[in-house]
């Protein structure tokens, strides 16, 4: 008989899960489900208490409404057999996070709590806590505190402690009476085992914990409230479990729910990205795998802990258990080329395409691929929304240069992809200048499945041979392999995600190549690329964040 | 009874007259006649003879009918007799040229040489000729040719030793053919007047005269090419005027031609930037008028000669009689614009303006200019076509910095907007540090005259208040008002070009005045212009011409 295992990838609006066959990794249906509350920047549900700028918020129900809505859907369209589902896994955006009482129930779900946006999941998008994180690392860094390093330096405002910080300071109340302040990933693990536990990727990459030195110390936490002095505790700490391994199986309720059986084995939680290397049959070092949508995540194993100046974080068994896990990324991508279309093209462009029915990016592609490497004679650096790595900067802005009369709008939207290969290459070198060794280049998502010619660009850019996800759900693919492996090899699933992505992890047939012609031109362009970021990127000139700052004066004086 | 003055000027697409009264301004009527030949960029009017690359030619009888049609024209409208129109003045662009005969007659006009590309006009933006001037001041500078300092040490393709030194390469039997070789501007005025004469602004801006020195030495145009040894006898030299006196007087024939009386005064032709100064009340030293199109050129007088790196010429009496006349100029200013609302505007802004019954630069225009200096975040560098003033380099490209992902089409508008502006400033200082004072500022052009918003923006960047031509037509103006010098005060003329400006030059009521809290912000981002501009103009970061290189060896090889 035939097993499956099922996936779920939770993004920003929507779950997606997908159903694969254990022994071939086929994938034989998939469900989305778009969140009903979508994101919530102004409003609670309530329609009328209104949010601050900056927030960015999810309701919890909405996750429990994907498990009941794709999960029987899966397998109704493949008509399996609940029973040959050996195992579930899911991955999450993260730092995305609630409060929640000690028998897992939501504060939101509460009549008293339900008109306070705190007790609310704060998306990872949240931004609401910038202040919090900026005294936090100035804190830290006052303090000498030796975490910092993993995170290339700085936390953000995106991750776990701003966040708790800011409850603790703007809404006491919710503070105290929340019993465990957990990712959503981990709580939806609750719901489907009864069990609360965390996973070492978020506790990791998020939570500023590491498998040698456990979170930060209680000193560290007092002195940025000395509310927060037992925060790990009293709403935190407890069973952190290794990526990979069993969380637990579905109970009686998640069955209800799910129309899963009871004792199917549930993996623990994991991270949209990482859950992806995996997914494209990644488990060793010295493979980099680039996760390009609207931003980039890149995800890298390594034998031994290296600090590399930029990386968003190192973590011990954060990917792939035994390794250190390695994380960087770009902040803006495939935002480059949207805010481009929308803003950037002239009408011209949407009537031929329409009349060529291609959409306007394939018809920008085809237009700049004509030209050679270096014809466009443009030059951009890719920070339209910051820098992430290396340098963690998000006051960045983006620049274009060698702009004449003749420039046409295929030409600047080849420069900006163009920006972003040697953005990519920039984080590769660094990563190979600390010790970290790259052989291999991998790219998953709907950029790397669809377009060719940017990948192209960057096989040349980066003179490596890049391979792409053979999957188009890569990370519910990922969390389907990591369902499989907590079922273990006894019930028809594997003993390792090593084993497992030997045969469910997958690749296209196609490979992008270096063409030697274009590497040779493309030397040089980054060689002018490398020197204007560390110019307007490193302090030499810091007159992108003078106009920062102007501006600011201009908007509130 | 009234006296009238006509003046006539000849731009790149076809000629405007106006009759002015003389002893008011008044501009009674004016008329334009577009030249039937256009400009002639790929072929010759034959239909066949092909033209090589950056070519531009003109035909002279499209001249001629300038004169036929225009002068007749005004006078009938305006109901004006031919006998109280006391004079006649023209002004050309420069250096637009073309070899003729003996007598007058154009090359071009000879069947023998009718299908001969060098026999016809070589209109001031024919760019064919660039190796000759790179080989020009290569020379020149091995010899250490005291002129170079004159024109901001760089001669460009555009001028008259380069054109005529490719004629005498690439077509030796017309060099060999044409007895003269001569501006436009001189020639009209000989077809007027039967006597060939010369200006001291073309000779002094294009043909390297001056009125110390003369012209360069017979060796040095010998260094050139032998042919060329005694080119100043042979083709060109003799009769040069200073800007301001009476060249002759109509002829019969011209009588027959253009409906004048036989005798009216003729004035010596001049350039239509420079004849524009005095159009304004300006005839005296420490005022700088720009005129604002498609590029701008700036005019100064001054009283001693003072070597300005990046000019483009100081000539004696090459403006007002008495005076050192300055020139510098900006490559690009409304192309700017117009390149950007072909390339980088959405159909959604085209789509309301047209509801709004705007054009699309005023719908820009109200878009950005409810935001404040500094808020869009946004600095460019002015060098869509390279830098005029004060780097002298074609190589140089355009640069924005400070894009985010809300950068709208207005931002970028605004920005290019303000480089200008900032380009201008760095030719005030520029002039300021080297020894030529100016204290007030005018503008004339399209531009200036219709654009509130920029001209505010010029008058706070630069921190001076800016007066505004109360012409349309201000070269013509200006033609008209040395006709009127050229006639006298005996025939109810003037004697001098500066009793005549203080009656017939006019600016407009409305004075932009600087707003003090917005240069105060403008200090500061011109400083950041300037640093940039330095940084990639003068050679700390040559990215720019590096790119440049990068694409040509892109598209040749």
């Amino acid at each position: 008989m035939k097993k499956y295992t099922i996936g779920i990838d939770y993004g920003s609006l929507s779950g997606r899960a997908v159903l694969v066959e254990v022994k071939t990794g086929l994938e034989v249906a998939a469900e989305t489900f778009n969140y009903p509350h979508e994101v919530m920047y102004e409003y609670l549900p309530d329609g009328k208490t209104k949010l601050g700028v900056d927030w960015a918020l999810q309701h919890p129900q909405d996750y429990l409404d994907v498990l009941a809505n794709t999960i029987p859907k899966v397998l109704e369209k493949s008509g399996v057999n609940a029973e040959d589902v050996i195992g579930i896994g899911i991955d999450f955006t993260a730092c995305t996070v609630l409060p929640v009482k000690k028998d897992g129930t939501p504060l939101c779900f509460l009549d008293e709590y339900k008109s306070n946006p705190h007790a609310y999941v704060k998306l990872w998008k949240h931004h609401a806590a910038q202040k919090y994180a900026n005294k936090l690392n100035e804190i830290a860094e006052q303090r000498g505190e030796k975490f910092l390093q993993r995170y290339g330096g700085k936390i953000s405002s995106e991750w776990f402690v701003p966040k708790i910080w800011q409850i603790a300071e703007e809404a006491p109340e919710i503070y105290d009476s929340m019993d465990r302040f957990i990712e959503a990933a981990d709580w939806i693990i609750w719901q489907l085992t009864g069990v609360e536990t965390r996973n070492t990727c978020t506790a990791g990459y998020k939570a500023l914990w590491s498998k040698k030195d456990g979170f930060p110390s209680k000193d560290f936490f007092k002195a940025l409230n000395p509310k927060l002095e037992n925060m790990v505790e009293e709403k935190i700490g407890g069973n952190i479990m290794s990526i990979g391994e069993k969380a637990g199986e579905i109970t009686e309720k998640a069955a209800k729910l799910t129309g899963l059986k009871v004792g199917t084995a549930v993996a623990v939680a994991n991270v949209d990205a990482h859950v992806a290397l995996p997914a494209v049959g990644v488990t060793t070092p010295g493979k980099m795998l680039m996760i390009i949508g609207t931003s980039t995540c890149d995800v890298l194993l390594g034998d031994d802990e290296k600090i590399v100046p930029g990386m968003c974080g190192v973590v011990e068994d954060g990917i792939v258990k035994g390794y250190l896990g390695y994380e960087a990324g770009q902040s803006c991508v495939g935002d480059h080329f949207d805010w481009f279309v929308k803003n950037c093209v002239p009408d011209s462009y949407y009537r031929e395409a329409d009349a060529l029915g291609f959409n306007i990016h394939r018809l920008l592609r085809e237009k700049a691929q004509v030209k050679k490497p270096g014809e466009t004679g443009l030059l951009a650096l890719d920070w339209w929304n910051g820098n992430r790595s290396v340098l963690v900067d998000v006051d960045l802005t983006g620049v274009i240069l060698g702009l004449n009369l003749l420039s046409r709008p295929e030409d600047i939207y080849r420069a900006l992809i163009e920006a972003t290969a040697y953005g990519a290459k920039k984080i590769i070198e660094t990563f190979r200048g600390n010790g970290v060794y790259i052989n291999e280049l991998y790219a998953a998502g709907g950029i790397a499945e669809k377009d060719a010619f940017m990948m192209q660009i960057y096989a040349d850019v980066t003179n490596m041979e890049i391979k792409i996800s053979a999957s188009s759900q890569t990370p519910a693919l990922g969390s389907a392999m990591f369902g499989a492996v907590a079922a273990g090899s006894e019930m028809g699933g594997y003993d390792d995600i090593k084993s497992c992505a030997e045969v469910m992890g997958k690749v296209k047939d196609i490979v992008y190549k270096p063409i030697p012609e274009n590497v040779e031109i493309y030397k040089k362009l980054y060689a002018e690329y490398e020197k204007l970021h560390d110019y307007l990127g490193r302090g030499e000139n810091d007159v992108l964040k003078r106009l920062k700052e102007i501006k600011k004066e201009a908007v509130n004086g």
